[in-house]
């Protein structure tokens, strides 16, 4: 399918849409998920246009997975959740809502639910400085 | 944590236990997931001996995700999904229940619930059968 490079991703990847960064290296973007389905739930993107996992290059990809195992080795120094969930979704039918891959890191915590994806809006000022506090420890 | 070598993953890489292999290089394995959660469940297991993404190397990261990638496309040619999930959990409290990195390819259907992790063995017979199918596109 045709990558549609005006989803809201590919607006950040190309600084024409905010988003609170946490990293950044020449391949991929890491970034606060601004409606977290639990607290420090973080967003890795590749650069490169691809709607589905179909669609990414073998480089992309490995340069995804880079980025995904240094911000999980991040998140785990700062917040120390029990668990973490790793998910990259394609397709509608598997919860994918913005046409642009994306690998979800989702704390989780014993007894906590999850928050439903994509619904609820996090407290800006709070997300910049859970930012700041991944960021310390890159 | 230290790795514990015993595991069910550990033995099924050692050839110590049997699977249902889909594809195999020299630092992953694809398998089929026995308690599949829909048809087609799928898992890439790094050769590398780590319990959770924290420990993974980068270079094992990079060499699961190109496998996670081939095995995608492939389970896209013999199922056309309209959904895939790809998931990786780290620690109980995120759905891990084998404490071997591993992640899950799991194809989603609209309007089909998953079926539970870990609970009710599949056909061997029909999950040799798929198997062989997604073998045989690679």
């Amino acid at each position: 399918m045709a990558y549609d490079d005006k989803n809201i991703f590919a607006r950040i990847l190309r600084g024409e849409a905010p988003c609170i960064k946490v990293y950044e290296d020449d391949a991929t973007l890491a970034i606060m998920d601004v409606m977290p389905q639990s607290e420090g739930h973080l967003l890795v993107l590749p650069k490169e246009g691809a709607e589905f996992i179909y669609e990414l290059s073998l480089e992309a990809g490995a340069a995804a997975m880079a980025t995904v195992q240094k911000m999980a080795v991040a998140m785990r120094k700062v917040l120390a959740p029990e668990g973490l969930l790793i998910a990259q979704f394609n397709g509608a039918a598997a919860g994918q809502t913005v046409p642009h891959v994306h690998f979800h890191l989702i704390p989780r915590r014993a007894g906590e639910e999850l928050r439903p994806h994509a619904r609820e809006m996090a407290d800006m000022a709070q997300l910049e400085a859970l930012a700041a506090r991944i960021r310390a420890v890159l």
